[in-house]
């Protein structure tokens, strides 16, 4: 299959599908995409995918479900038009937090997406920074599992003058891992907001584990959705001596009230990628967004090529 | 199982599933069903179902991607929460017109959903005035395929005084069968509207088979969706001779300008059923709406009792 | 794959299998078919067909049950042989009129048929003129969907010298898309024949719609099975004034009296391809055969080197 | 479900269906199954089979095609019509001698019979003295596996006056397990026919192993299809001196010039069972037909009240 | 089904199916296990088990792969031998903490097991306490996850004589949900070891968060194996001032050094459950064992009889 | 994919997927394999395979639980790292005597495993001598099924120095195509040791069928395991007159007291392959291995550039 490539996008994030093929070095195939007015999809592609090793560009971001939908049917136009091999590329992953039963009787949607998907007919699924890394066994084929992480990082290796006066911080005790994995990249220390109830029916403390007097913060997390935890987090982090607040995220879902929240709060600058669309949204100063194009790109060309995908990240 | 069973509703026509459980004499099952900032759903059952005999209404309607994707989220809990059957109960199902390819590289949507409710973990499917038989064979579980056609004759029953003043009119040439059925319980003659090109690069004709001069037509189709071809006929009509022309349908999508359309047009009656719920559209005086309730309710009940569905359509 | 391909034929229809690999310009594969005395069938597939694109030829014609399974065991053979790519070219697919249940408690043999193929082992499946488009849809794998349509036109390209003096008639209204496609390829208006029940227990009128008064007619038809209805039909043009005509056909099933009826009808020539082999059928002068091997060759070609399909059929 | 049974036959052994029904206490399940003129199969299931235990009588003798693709369709007709479990009832298995490759590239036909079975929904088989034990193992689904030989032993308990004057005879290696097990139930001494090659390219030789001289011989096999190999051993057994000699199988396929050999043998009796209809063939008083009907009601009627079928063969 | 349910158990927890048994009021069903010489599995049930609904008990534990293929064995042969519905009992999950690739060319181990037991037959798990909640979406057949951290809890109510003497503590950051529930059976605060390394490059300081000086505290995990961490947990609270330790855990893996090492350490007491079979392992007077036998007996009852399991555990 | 192969091995015969390698030309594929404390298997791929045609050399000797859950746990990893076709090479097939049930409510492990080893993602076996035929039809996947017995022939070769005084012997009558293969090969007689036993409850007596006296017997089996039933029908053949006699198969699983009954047995030679790796049982100086290493890596080339493996074995 090794160098008949081609890349398509559906309709969630069409900058970024257009990055990446500049990246590659390609024009996006052709396919059109609508929706009656009854709002269901109607997908033709455009030119021939026989053969072809294709790669479909969807981030199941808002509106979650008419852009899964919209990759389903994708998915099931390819294969029926004997395309080669089908990589779904899902930078960000929806209905991921939705991972494992709290209780009774609930789904396990980012179980079922996976199955939808494969029954659909992908080969191959190219994510990042999944909520939880489970989510790859949901999958019998195989994920390429990338991480934006180090892209996110060289933002800030251009702030960051003197190491003393920076920390990382993970919002919660769930973040360390991820935390400490960034600080690497950095070089830097790592803090911890732990949010514990010392005993039951007492109301919830806010700790800080770690020192972040005079410092300046860098909150990290996967997804910055309505942002509340996470402004949240500034404050208090200003309120216990903090120097400047910056928070950084693979994916800015912004939803609801989080731009406005993220502009009336005490952060310097939120740094998301681009693996979600947000150019509908209104527009903010403290928002800066870096791209994970090019590494996508990188590791469609090492698919492409049978190269190792491990050693981009290396 | 038999004796043992639940309804639930998804959030696509309460109302409707309101009705049904009344007709069977139960309540409906309790269930949790919200939507997060980000558009992601989330569910709940609220009750047990384990080795309950379970139905699930929700017809696939606009929005249909939100409405089909909240069904699997609810038969996914349902099975996981080991529920003894599930009978997915779609009395409208959408996506139904894209059951082929019309060229190349087309998808094939209608069995892409077949395959995601099969693969969720629906057990049965119970659906209604199909818009391709052929659908059915989608399935690899067993499908109940109710008509509305009877329900809808009995509204005009009682308008029908003199039957040499009436005629079923076929929208076109797809449609015959169905008209014919629907003659069948009225003992009324049809018609056809037929559009041919009579040589190609030559414009369409609007030819009437049949004696329509003089009499009240009920133009008969499955589908109300955007009304323009609908409409367009009922003027045809007129305008050949036609006293007053009824249209009438299983399904109401009512997209669009639909409603605008039947209410300008020379339409009498627009007859529908209530499988789809239109009770956030504009209110118009022509719409009447007839309810398939209790026919699902019985379907439901000969399912649960393991009697046969086949003679309720009898 | 490409370049690396073998074509093997069942024993359905070897003269069209032979065609076709002239038109390619290889010979067919090497394979033992046999059958026991107790009707077992047997095979050996005689030469290396590990990695292979493989195409097996075999219309599904009667003896159906036979030729089907035939099939099957090939599909079988060859992929436990390591075959690299399993294409079934059935280009007349059996079964295929039962596309959806009528009534309760039928089958859907084209769908279980379609099953069995793809559980046997068939990769991609290539047909022609089938009876619904929808069959398609019964497929998860991908199948090419060919049209004599065109080759059968050719036929009647020569003798159409006054295009004034010719119309095409769809024998009934399920066929009006054929036909009017069938028009398009030679320029030429199209009539309908259509049998109504202008009310229920009243007899069946037979109404022709269009004008083939002094004219020669070609109805068009996708099967000719027993030729009862379309006999009856030629007769009645002539009846109505028409001057000579033609009957055509994608698919000649010729079953029980239908070249007797040909012969003694009104037909002036029926023209049909060679999907199904008539050899041992009774001759008869009225019947002419196009092949459509030469279609079949290209598809083939353009599969194997990943080109598209669709556009031989532009 | 226990308790509610209905058994159906197919068109290839109704008489012993019907001997199954009478075993059991009920009357045959009402199914209308027809051959179209091109050969095809048509199937109705004539009443409900909603949430019932079916059972399909349908050994795939000759036409072993037609009636494997019939027990399949009626198998997709139950499905589609919600019956409860499915079991198809296949007395005599066909294709069960192609169960293995013997050399590169042929088919497991034997395997691809079992799948195809899956495939169209068969819930459970019930089979009898199939021709390898292993073919239990091509299915996932429970085989109920019976035996005849019990059965066949009783008729000739009759004859064997004094057990010294009888003898059990495998006609080859593979045979000896089936005969040690026959001649437990008579509590008779075995021997062998051996056809060995001593020497490769030397012409084999029959040798046979224990002591018939002056013996009655029951040459006892699973499958009875030409008769050649085993009318050959009775001639064999009579020229080393065997008194009589008399010929059993579970299975009489019986084909080509089978009845005949045996008319002309030195066979003494030829006992079957009725797995497989042979009222179609020329008669033969050397044939006696043993059923098995009461066995398979006796296995049906536990299979449905969910009792042990072992101890119904200790 | 109800009603009618069987019990057995695999070799690797013999005691526990016996105390579940004495739980329900049954006894044990007769299986027959053995391994041969080479160290194949032999496996017959000795008992009908024909429509029963069956419950396997074998936890995965050490020898992890002759456990785990014995229960796959068992379930074939109860599928096989027509089982109702096959529920493997599995209170330790072995591969579990395998849940995600932590870099390239890694397995899932725990998907693939889920894998292998919906392959044999399954088609109900029942597990306690799994070492990521995700693991139930490893499975497309429902899970019913128990949880032994009350059954625990109950052990340390009686000792607990002044809440204000006591402190839970989670021995890492990914614990403390745990170390949470089962703080407020107890009512107890809790506090947490934190292994932190604060730059890269600079070794691991453990921070111990809340108050634990004078206190008697309770170490909880979900899986002790090698008891490396939890002793040396237990010792730095010592250090740290802590009065007494006791350590806790649902499953009591203790491999290699482990009960020397608990033996060694300051760990007043080891409380763990039975899900593992530690009988053949050297004995500890600081061991105590818990058992869940009770739980799991009521949970098959309520499952047999279609009763809620959510509500044992509110 | 042709020409991108790599070979892999599990830790079941290290030496002999060495001794592969070095007859292809290559080196082994980086792999760590570890066992965790409570027995769990660890597995990293340490190089790419993505694209790359894979051989997984694990033969499921003893330890045959560990070395398939193994097997089982690389291919996983090979699957998730999309390696191109999975081949899984097992040289001895464990569990294959379980390839039946010989009463009710047994497994038929051979043909589970067959099912785990395709739902963990292998593409093909390739296997050696398996113990029925049968076992390839237990796979959908292709099978290459390879013969020792060819390369056990050479080994006596040279020690047949006159034809007339040598012999080769079936064990039993299960045997003789086996050993009538092995004797085309050396152009030898052919004996067989027959234990019948004439009348039920009458003792088994053991029959030589053909000329030992005074000649060199080379017994062939399939596999040796505990050696018992051999080594006596060696001493039966001595004792009736046999000169010496060497003992032969394919697989030698030397179990439990093999070695020293071979040892302490009236056998010369005990020739069998290097399937199953017995360097860590008692060294005997009967035992001699010949390597089917070459056939192995005549094959995996053969596979690799898509050449015929059926033409190797002529």
């Amino acid at each position: 299959m090794e160098g008949k490539l081609k890349v398509f996008t559906g309709s969630s994030n069409v900058k970024l599908a257009e990055d990446i093929v500049k990246n590659i070095g390609i024009e996006l195939g052709k396919i059109k995409i609508e929706k009656f007015k009854d709002g269901e999809i109607s997908v033709v592609i455009d030119e021939t995918v026989r053969g072809y090793d294709i790669y479909i560009i969807q981030p199941t971001s808002t509106p979650v479900n008419d852009n899964l939908m919209e990759l389903l049917i994708m998915i099931d136009a390819a294969k029926r038009a004997s395309a080669g091999r089908i990589n779904a590329v899902i930078p960000y992953y929806g209905y991921a937090r939705q991972d494992r039963k709290t209780r009774g009787r609930e789904p396990i949607s980012a179980k079922l997406v996976a199955d939808l998907l494969e029954m659909a007919g992908a080969d191959r699924v190219i994510s990042m920074d999944l909520h939880a890394g489970q989510i790859q066994g949901y999958f019998n084929i195989p994920v390429d599992h990338l991480s934006a992480v180090k892209t996110l990082s060289k933002y800030f290796k251009n702030l960051v003058k003197n190491q003393d006066d920076w920390v990382i911080v993970s919002p919660d005790l769930g973040g360390v891992t991820r935390a400490r994995k960034f600080s690497n990249f950095l070089n830097l220390p790592i803090a911890i907001i732990e949010k514990r109830r010392p005993k039951p029916n007492v109301s919830e403390v806010m700790n800080i584990i770690g020192d972040i007097d005079g410092k300046n913060c860098i909150i990290i997390d996967d997804i910055i959705d309505t942002a509340g935890t996470i402004t949240n987090a500034a404050n208090a982090l200003i309120d216990r001596g903090a120097k400047e607040v910056y928070i950084t995220a693979s994916h800015g879902v912004l939803s609801g009230p989080a731009i406005e929240r993220i502009d009336s709060s005490v952060v310097k600058k939120c740094v998301i990628t681009d693996t979600i669309d947000i150019s509908n949204k209104e527009k903010s100063d403290k928002i800066e967004i870096v791209s994970v194009a090019p590494i996508i790109a990188n590791v469609i060309k090492n698919i492409n090529t049978n190269d190792s995908v491990s050693k981009l990240f290396d």
